[in-house]
């Protein structure tokens, strides 16, 4: 069901409506009268006839007319008959403000369960609750407690109401944009945030969707949501609970599970978000990603009137990883027309004290700055804007003629230009005018860095969205008979954990590539087994029983002799006995030794949020003592596994080094998407672990391989 | 000689004084007017008689008062003839503003040297040339183009005037704090980082030193001075120039060597000195250093009134290290006594809506929190000051209220409170107030947490600063007769790299553990040699012109048997003979094979702005691909040689890992200490390398060393 009813309602109850000022209930409708929300207004409250000149209602049920959405101020003990009535009236959604829900602890955890029982049992959506509210600005729709928020292009979801009041407040001292919507998300316990995106999406107002996230409860369709949203329209968020105090902190707010894991900053990326760290730059990304084009090629030049902003500038955008490049010879050119002898005109320009008697000069460098072909945006940094405040009130109008000439100069071409301006703050008209031109304006040359910056990021993931995945799961899809039947086996003898000769038939099974090996059950076999492939190989004890092979003296490395091989499978068996007695033996398995090569690890688990993930490192210290590794959400597909292997720092190690020739990365990339579609196949595994793996030259060699399935599930 | 009468001159001359109003020379006298400067000014042309009142000379050889500084605004090709004239009146110092020197490239440079011969010649020192100028602000000296300078106590030191405008401006649009000083380094051709430095730490009104820099022309003086002042005052930097498109911009700016490398953030920090990175954050650190005192013990906490703003704070002081500990059950129960229940009291505090209908409650709930003997800091933030804007004016008085008790709270106790408040910008009495208590208030909550956590910074430094180094280098005072002699022999025989065996033998005169090997120079030799010690052994060329002992077929590994030895030892030698016909060979190094470790290196070098460093590192890929290592300035005492060791990302693999035992990290403490005693003894050295070097569980194997001497030594 569409959001639009409650979103957009053309009616709504106050339920709870008071005339006492300090109450919700009052200050409600004071506000809707006051911001003069269009729609119809109808107080709820049994003991009143009339509040603020308005018919009130002894309940939702008595309203005849229509009743889209209800604001509901009263406790939580109140909430169940409220919800029955509304179900009765056939109110589309409910906001419920009230706290004492999942945000206090177990018991909170299960009032919020029966809360939503009782919403969905009344076909009635739900935001929050424990919510600051929700506002619809362009229908002057303001159920929070700010003021005239300003009005805008940026729908805000959002898990505090501090955090959206400083978004608002930001927005209406540092800019002329503002937003479409602002929702408080509290517990998110119905509407999840999926389902506020796929709105926005659809919303023509809004051009950017702005988020600020302490938990969430449903990861995937999120993610799902997100890949398909960020194609039309930019979503910039931030996460916070990263760090330990902060998970603590939002716990104990939102009762959502916080702390999402670097996995989640990294498949946030993958589905196109911009993901914000710095609180202080999160509107002014919005603002730009809602109001510019987005930079196609990476690449930005900087204008300045100074070294020093011009330095720094260059230091941060190349630490955000955009590219500077020099300009054009012709562009250079061009510019030394313009410009005084001593300017720099390759790229930042420094204009050299060229703008200081007359600032129309800045346009004239920018445009010429944004006719290079290799130039995809344009920072400028210093002082414009304040040329008629430090130097004389008469280069005011020639300010106010390059604002004119930038504004349209970015109006008619598909090129971005932010301006840093020290004067930003003192707000002179030439400011005004580049914000009238949609061109954001920024004191904070970080603020302005970043803006930039993310025009940059947008740019580069729309132009290689198609290589993402799209999060979308199809379970059991790619199964095999012979795979469900392993696992249905392990199932119906209550085991948890494949056997090494399962796990790795599994992976036989979906196209990975394992060497020949074979489960012996006697000497002879195994002694047989080995001089037929004719190289050393290792004996490793096969028993459900036993899950540390090597604690309990099951392995032997670096066998040939048919003498040895016997002996040492004697031993094996022995010992497994002694360590476990009464062991279900299954046998010991006969394989070759791995060649040398290059040790890596290949992991999957199921995240709480996001479901099946998958982990890639460079095996031992790489991975145990430098946490070298990287995530990806499943399903991957070869491309995704090719970044993963490249986004390791250690990456270039399998390139080859000192003597060690490159490895084999073609069959890796396919071993990960196999490992992809295993897990896509089978829902029942909960985690599987490829360790070690050793990669050469040619091929792979898989050591040993462990799957775990997931618990209680029916035989 | 000191800089006091250059920086706080009792009389200028504007030399090149003029009538033209948009000249400097008419700007600088007319300021100098305006601004009430007390000390007597003394205009110098020869065109005019009276300028702006005052009477105008010739030459300043004409003025019949004592000079203390002159302030030239004339072109470079006057300057001689200026300098002159000043040396002859006595002038202690002049400011140059003309450009076109260093900066512009090689001919510049020649000109600028030219320049520093003529002061010094005439005794006369120089600020600039290419600054902005100088301001002594208490004494309302401004000799730059901007107006009304806020006042305050941190002096400013900034290479780039732009960024000294946006400093100035920050400082008067949100703070009541400003400037003793300002001085325009400019390219820092005459009075260096260091002679400012030492000037400021001696002057009373100055409480905390800023520095905008891009490139340092002495920066081990700079650290040596700055070892000094931090233990008095706070320094806080931000270097720009950083990468490699911010050196260029950097280079065509200052004109100074730019682009200090990583290895000066990490001797600035142990120098005591604030390293900011996000120029947002430069002043507002600065401000909180002056003004409050810093935190003992690095554990803060935070006030909160809503979740989303206590979450971001506890994460973002989080990465920036700074504690924030659970507090005692004691304060937990102070809170609780005042906060309502839905109050959270650990740390982060929220007061759950504790201060809606009264915000004094945030002084009091600050009381308890300070009160707590565990906590070093407190951090507020939320909409402190907005109360009375946000909700009803009948709160103000409150909010005025809670001020003055935490204003007297840190002004009459040893812990600092930050705060950040939304309604910074709107100034409400309340804040101002704070401000007025020199309690710092932002509205960026990045900054805030910033601030905050440069208190704990500077106060970890503090308590430590004992176990740093001071950056003194004692050239010789540790070389040992035998070491001189190795060196000197080298240079009698033109060679600039030592030969393995000296290289091996200078450390071992030093104290360093090397292995029992010879210098064999028959076959029979090197067997003999073998058998002794019973060990396999490595046969390495000695020559001084073979330098890749590799490529020439002069190593050989893991020979036992005397057969083998004395055909790899002849071998060896007719390799040699065919790699290089003519070496003068000196023999074949025989060593016992190294057992197995972990490799490591260590190696020293000359930077270009520092002198002597040195690097340590894990060998292998963790250099040449993890680039994992850490460097000092040299001297290093043996308690700075564990932090380097320990500061390596893979630096808990020395402690033992998948049967490596843990590694003997006091030796490689004592080798690294030794290896810095080494540089300091002999000051013809350009670079050392030890690699590999394999630590064992006791002691260590040093299996090359090679060591470079500096170019151009005399015989």
């Amino acid at each position: 069901m569409s959001l639009k009813r409650i979103l957009n309602p053309e009616s709504v109850a106050i339920v709870g409506a008071s005339k006492d000022e300090t109450k919700r209930g009052f200050q409600a409708i004071r506000r809707l009268l006051e911001e003069k929300y269009e729609g119809q207004i109808f107080p709820v409250n049994p003991k009143e006839s009339r509040i603020l000149g308005l018919k009130c209602y002894a309940a939702i049920t008595d309203i005849k007319d229509n009743v889209d959405l209800a604001y509901i101020t009263t406790p939580a003990k109140t909430l169940p008959t409220i919800l029955k009535a509304c179900g009765e009236k056939g109110v589309a959604g409910v906001i419920v403000i009230a706290g004492g829900f999942g945000e206090t602890g177990s018991e909170g955890k299960e009032r919020e369960k029966k809360l939503i029982e009782e919403a969905r049992k009344n076909n009635v959506r739900l935001i929050g609750p424990n919510t600051s509210g929700m506002i619809n600005v362009h229908e002057k729709l303001n159920l929070v407690g700010f003021r005239e928020p300003p009005r805008g292009n940026i729908a805000l979801l959002c898990q505090s109401g501090n955090m959206a009041l400083t978004l608002m407040t930001e927005a209406s001292v540092k800019s002329f944009q503002g937003y479409t919507y602002y929702i408080g998300v509290g517990n998110e316990a119905d509407i999840r945030f999926h389902e506020y995106l796929d709105f926005f999406s659809q919303d023509e107002k809004t051009k950017a969707i702005l988020m600020y996230v302490e938990g969430m409860r449903d990861g995937r369709r999120f993610l799902q949501q997100a890949y398909k949203t960020t194609r039309e329209k930019p979503i910039i968020l931030l996460k916070s609970g990263r760090t330990t105090t902060g998970k603590k902190s939002a716990g104990s707010h939102t009762g959502a599970l916080a702390g999402i894991s670097e996995v989640a900053k990294t498949a946030f990326k993958r589905a196109g978000i911009i993901v914000i760290e710095n609180p202080d730059e999160l509107f002014s990304a919005a603002e730009t990603l809602a109001n510019l084009p987005p930079i196609k090629n990476n690449k930005v030049a900087i204008l300045a009137d100074g070294g020093g902003h011009a330095t720094i500038a260059a230091d941060i955008l190349s630490d955000l990883g955009v590219e500077i490049p020099r300009l054009s010879e012709h562009t250079q050119n061009k510019l030394r027309q313009i410009l005084p002898e001593a300017a720099s005109v390759r790229n930042p320009v420094d204009v050299a004290g060229g703008t200081d008697s007359d600032p129309s000069v800045f346009a004239y460098c920018a445009k010429a700055i944004l006719k290079d072909s290799d130039i995809g945006g344009l920072l400028i940094v210093g002082l414009f804007g304040g040329y008629s405040i430090r130097f004389a009130k008469s280069l005011e109008l020639m300010e106010e003629d390059a604002a004119h000439m930038m504004g349209k100069l970015v109006r008619d071409g598909k090129k971005p230009i932010v301006l840093h301006s020290l004067y930003s703050s003192a707000k002179p008209h030439s400011l005004n005018l580049m914000r009238y031109y949609k061109i954001p304006v920024y004191d904070a040359l970080n603020v302005a860095c970043k803006s930039i910056s993310v025009l940059a990021e947008y740019g580069n993931y729309l132009r290689r969205y198609k290589e993402k995945a799209n999060f979308v799961l199809k379970w059991g899809s790619k199964s095999k008979p012979e795979g469900k039947d392993i696992i249905k086996n392990a199932i119906r003898e209550n085991r948890r954990v494949l056997l090494e000769t399962e796990a790795k038939r599994l992976l036989q099974i979906h196209g990975a590539p394992i060497n020949k090996e074979i489960l012996a059950t006697t000497a002879g076999e195994a002694a047989a087994f080995a001089e037929k492939i004719g190289k050393d190989v290792v004996l490793k004890i096969v028993s459900p029983d036993i899950l540390h092979k090597s604690d309990s003296g099951g392995v032997r490395l670096h066998l040939r002799k048919k003498k040895d091989i016997e002996r040492a499978f004697k031993e094996i068996v022995q010992n497994a006995r002694k360590y476990s007695p009464g062991a279900d033996i299954r046998g010991v398995l006969v394989a070759p030794m791995a060649e040398d090569g290059v040790e890596v690890i290949i992991g999957t688990k199921n995240d709480a949020q996001f479901g099946p993930v998958i982990m890639f490192g460079l095996g031992g210290i790489m991975v145990e003592i430098l946490k070298d590794v990287s995530f990806r959400v499943l399903p991957i597909s070869t491309s995704a596994a090719k970044y993963m292997i490249e986004e390791i720092r250690s990456s270039s190690l399998l390139n080859g080094f000192r003597g060690i020739p490159p490895c084999d990365k073609k069959t890796l990339r396919r071993l990960l998407s196999i490992c992809s579609d295993l897990i896509e196949s089978y829902p029942e595994i909960e985690e599987m672990d490829l360790n070690p793996l050793i990669l050469h030259e040619e091929g792979l060699s898989l050591v040993d391989a462990r799957i775990i399935l997931k618990e209680n599930i029916p035989k």
